[in-house]
């Protein structure tokens, strides 16, 4: 037991590095629960759906075959050529698999990206509201997030003219997400052309996270991998795939970064997961495939549920989220203090959703997250517990 | 296709971050075998068993009941317990299961640790020779190693004398192994007690990584948990409970750190890998440790036919290794360029071992690290054609 409640030295850093605030409403919802109330989880960005059976079934043969030693740092070779293959059919990309590097989790895929490219002092362009620790990642290696305030009006996104607008000297390049989390929306193929290209321009590079790209309703966007050198894509096994807890996740480098990631992902990973990657070899198939498909159109069919209900009682939904598995909804109609107000549904109505707070300071105190990765009969009890609620 | 060799811009820390040569060493091996070579297989950091049963089938198990979502940040609650029951069992130590945060790989819980404590310009002090990664940990997060140059005499190994000679006022703190790689060595217990409270009257912590306390011939170690509230320990499911590929490791905090921790993982990793933090929870069953207690024996009786043949040869070995799969021999008697030395022993005599170059910079050229974790008979052989080669 200690009675030392102050670090001997803790990095200046960790001032910034904060914590997600939906853990605090995950908390008590689990407390809640013990207790015996029924919660309607409307806060988890996590599918409801486990992991397609072919893809467990490759992870039990892997086990079974003892596939459990290291792999390369940079990943199995038949994964890395398994993706190539996925991109040449699913957009007709041809991408060396030498390029793609196989990360625990779209988060190790970050990390080794952020790592390559941010020095102390420079600077890191992302929209906000944006996936909380994308910020972090800037602050961890000592640069900073040039947090840019998005509204409906840019789909919630960063362009060519905000990145023009907000660019440093000390920039490095910029960060975006397609679609994105919390908002769902996308960005048009046109202004990532633009956008990579700005960022060439000055000697900067162009994450993009292509995560959600899967869950995408409606017309399907083209992957950023072909719009130039200094572009990095991002994306995971998570969630599309519904691989959450496997931590599986990978990027497409620049030819001229691959050696700067290996080097990194060597020294900080290792590798990733024996069993996972071989496990993700079935992801691929058509089988699965078809599971995961069938599994969009259940998404698709919430959401279409969810935004007409969502405004219906007053919250705000000006832009109709276009992929991933969220609603990023006004609540000002309610109150001026979102953090408040999900606190409140949660203890009163028993209905769990994120505070804007976790994405960023642009309006988040008038802004929630919504995510449907519920059933839909929950989703109908959620709402119905909000109209009483709010009523 | 790119014709663009340069990156648009790399973070200037990438020169500083290097790749392992033993991967070259790694490569050329598998050239080798691919065109029908035999290779005795001397370099690898890695048990040549597999996973133990009962693990494999804890984690098939979970598989099948669909345990693939996310856990806890900081991990699985129950995994946290069984830890913390080790520290009990085996060292009749009592840890607060709050304290121990489950983390992809030791990797993963060093990269929380050191990104806890580094800041820019500070400085973290190692041995030299020592595990390359953790100078790059340091750098990584804008500080630097003060690598201190470590000789037979005191075991390889930092001590309070060496400690506080080489400490400087932008010290945050210093990381040990016991037993070490590359020299499987241990650092004695008041050592460590010492050094933990030189580093506390600094405001400085002490990071041990105790990886290879399951792997040790001879008296075992007590941990160095209890010797203060500066003290990080981590250590990893990797090495003594063979689970290398899975990526499984822990840090246990001190009180004090335990929320800092918690935030880092929460951005940087989500959390580790679910099937293997549920395979982990057979790690500890006495089923699995009667094996691994039996392999424990075998490497013992590895190292003690090891040793002698090596000096045989004409290596020098002035300290026998008391623990870890490695033994650190002085090859100056055949060169002054160990690194050429090992290329040349994997080309003409198709036996592959690690350069002193990957440990450090203190007298790596006189210096190569075998590595037991092949089968007596395949060491036997390894052992023959050294004789011939050097004949």
């Amino acid at each position: 037991m200690s009675f030392m409640n102050k670090p001997a030295h803790l990095a200046k850093r960790m001032e910034d590095i904060r914590t997600f605030h939906v853990m605090n409403i995950l908390a008590q919802a689990k407390n809640m629960e013990r207790a015996g109330r029924s919660i309607i989880h409307m806060e988890a960005g996590e599918p409801d759906f486990s992991t397609p059976q072919p893809i467990v079934e490759a992870g039990k043969a892997a086990l079974m075959d003892g596939k459990t030693q290291y792999t390369a740092a940079t990943g199995l070779p038949e994964l890395r050529e398994a993706i190539a293959q996925y991109y040449q059919h699913r957009y007709g990309v041809e991408v060396a698999p030498r390029r793609i590097i196989v990360t625990p989790g779209a988060s190790g895929a970050l990390i080794l990206t952020t790592a390559a490219v941010i020095d102390p002092g420079s600077s890191l362009l992302l929209a906000d509201p944006a996936y909380p620790c994308n910020r972090h990642f800037a602050r961890l290696f000592e640069g900073s997030a040039i947090n840019v305030p998005v509204c409906a009006e840019t789909n919630y996104q960063l362009n060519p003219e905000l990145l023009s607008q907000h660019w440093r000297d000390d920039s490095v390049g910029a960060l975006v997400a397609t679609p994105a989390n919390p908002t769902g929306t996308l960005i048009p193929q046109q202004h990532l052309a633009e956008m990579a290209r700005f960022c060439a321009g000055r000697n900067g590079v162009m994450i993009v996270d292509e995560l959600y790209h899967g869950l995408v309703y409606g017309d399907q966007p083209s992957t950023t991998l072909t719009m130039g050198d200094n572009v990095f894509v991002i994306n995971s096994f998570s969630k599309y795939f519904g691989m959450t807890g496997w931590r599986l996740g990978w990027v497409v480098a620049p030819s001229a970064y691959v050696d700067a990631i290996d080097r990194l992902a060597q020294n900080l990973f290792l590798a990733a997961s024996t069993p996972a990657q071989y496990a993700a070899l079935a992801a691929f198939e058509p089988a699965t495939i078809e599971i995961l498909e069938q599994r969009r159109e259940v998404f698709q069919q919430r959401r279409d549920f969810l935004v007409p209900a969502l405004r219906e009682l007053g919250f705000e939904i000006p832009v109709v989220p276009q992929g991933a598995f969220y609603v990023y909804a006004n609540c000002e109609h309610f109150t001026d203090d979102s953090f408040s107000f999900a606190e409140k549904l949660l203890e009163e109505a028993g209905v769990a959703i994120t505070p804007g707070i976790d994405f960023g300071e642009h309006q988040a105190e008038k802004h929630v997250r919504f995510a449907y990765t519920t059933s839909m009969e929950n989703l109908k009890e959620g709402i119905k517990r909000m109209g009483k609620w709010l009523a």
